[in-house]
């Protein structure tokens, strides 16, 4: 079906505030999931958010978000189990409050889950003039390079920068697939390409079903693709989540920060300057100019904000219908 | 031919003497490349020598390292066209002095060149229990993905892990070859593998002559590789190196430094236990562990130390002997 952005902002939210997240709370993981599902990533938008009241509708109530250690540039947080669309983001409004007396800071949650996608974070940071890292570490479901049993989250890494114009945001996983590729082509009776996953008794297979029952996907980019993945997770455990946390539960997330202006004060103004070079780079397909991290996801969320609605699987909506009636606000 | 250790760093230092640098500096990149010819890489030990007598005797007198800015937490440099090995090693350990008051700090050098190993300042790092990120950027000579033009340099990205024993360092070029491959392949009348390199013109090409006669090299890991060849690229701007410096200069050197102890105090100690599970993980191949990034180099340099010796080529030698009498210390 059709949705209207507007309605699905709000039926978001009506959900969230029925786990005990208040209104700014739940305005937050709803404005997160939105636009994610504007960028095109539709896994991530209101599939996302039923995921969501699964796995609140099975756990116990969440606690605060605490302060564990702080320094004037560092600040290592607590999530209290609470969903990482909102840990992160006081994380990342903690930090730009940082930077205005330091120039680097870096921080840490831990106990937490779902941060979605780290490209959020980066485009507020670039939107206060500052440039960013993000790393996550999660349960183990990804092989190192030369192993067929999990070690690793599927662990996104993420730089994002300020210019005089849109941010460049550099948003990877390191998995050479992701969960919702399993779950797409389990559900199609797809076969998933060869030599990117392992049974539960390693074994080579394309089968999603015996890669969902126990077995594990392979890294990004061979050994060095597996490198930066374990970078992710040490990165991840430097918040102090568990070496092999259960699924979504006390994922690691890691955020470095700097202010530019401490370092080169016109950084913003020539990285606009670069970006046009890129563009102007001749292509290999004539057709195919250039692209320079995350102006695809700006074009396409201005499109679908224009047309001020986007398609949806009817489940999900009604899954979350469902939800919103189900638990007394 | 073999020649001792002792010999190819008083070698190394004496003709590094005659060009201005004063006992210490001239010890300092002699260890830098020394340590990198004992971990296997030779063509960044006595052959990366010649290169930089062949680059000095090219210069005019080198100025001095001057701070451009400086805060608590952040230090831009300018290299006053010193090699790297030089500067990169000043910036690292005035980061670790800035570490002593706060956990995060941030560090930039422009206006150098040949910053070498990456993985040589970690290891400085870790040793302090410090965990350092590094990136940098270079003259234009690799293809964002997409295009058959040059916009990035090789552009090396690295992460380094104190543990309680070995650090954990992962140190990659974010280009598919490395220059080293193109003049090899060249000299041996080789091919390059298919689709990693263009001729000037834009065509594909696997003929080493052809790309190093003007044309360009694509980036490691297509689109996603790409992206992180980029955040080097915009990162070593960040330091104010120039958009396209001309070969071996002005190249922009990025370093942010955290204290672990500030985020999660076990940090070393839970590090060391993920490095013994992933040894224990089951590997592909029953032949063949799964290893950990660094602890090949560590292996191959306490192997070579033990040895005394190593091989090089005799022209190499020559080349620096020649060099050490030429010129008036």
């Amino acid at each position: 079906m059709k949705i209207r952005i507007a309605e699905a902002r709000a039926l978001v939210a009506d959900v969230m505030s029925t786990y005990g997240y208040d209104a700014e709370q739940s305005a937050i993981i709803s404005d997160h999931l939105i636009d994610t599902e504007l960028r095109g990533f539709s896994q991530g938008g209101l599939a996302r958010a039923v995921t969501l009241t699964e796995r609140l509708d099975d756990s116990e109530p969440f606690g605060p978000i605490t302060t564990i250690q702080e320094t004037v540039s560092s600040l290592a947080i607590d999530g209290g189990d609470q969903a990482g669309y909102i840990v992160a983001r006081e994380l990342t409004e903690r930090l730009i409050d940082k930077c205005e007396t330091s120039a680097a800071v870096v921080g840490t949650a831990r106990n937490t889950w779902c941060t979605g996608m780290f490209s959020y974070y980066l485009e507020i940071l670039a939107a206060a003039g500052l440039m960013g890292f993000i790393a996550s570490s999660g349960g183990p479901y990804v092989a190192p390079y030369g192993a067929s049993e999990a070690r690793f989250g599927t662990n996104p890494v993420a730089f994002g920068f300020p210019t005089d114009k849109d941010p460049v945001i550099w948003d990877i996983g390191t998995s050479s697939l992701m969960l919702a590729d399993l779950t797409i082509a389990k559900k199609h009776g797809a076969e998933l390409p060869t030599g990117l996953a392992f049974t539960a008794s390693g074994e080579t297979t394309t089968d999603p079903s015996a890669v969902l029952d126990g077995g594990t996907i392979t890294t990004w980019g061979g050994h060095k693709g597996s490198g930066l993945a374990l970078a992710a997770q040490l990165l991840g455990m430097m918040a102090g989540s568990a070496i092999a946390p259960p699924w979504l539960t006390d994922m690691g997330f890691f955020m470095f920060v700097v202010d530019p202006a401490a370092l080169s004060p016109d950084f913003p103004a020539r990285a606009s300057e670069f970006v046009e070079i890129m563009h102007a780079t001749r292509p290999v397909d004539r057709d195919q100019p250039v692209r320079v991290p995350f102006e695809r996801s700006i074009a396409l969320r201005e499109q679908m904000r224009a047309a001020g609605e986007f398609e949806v699987e009817d489940r999900f909506v009604e899954a979350l219908r469902g939800a919103a009636s189900r638990r007394p606000a």
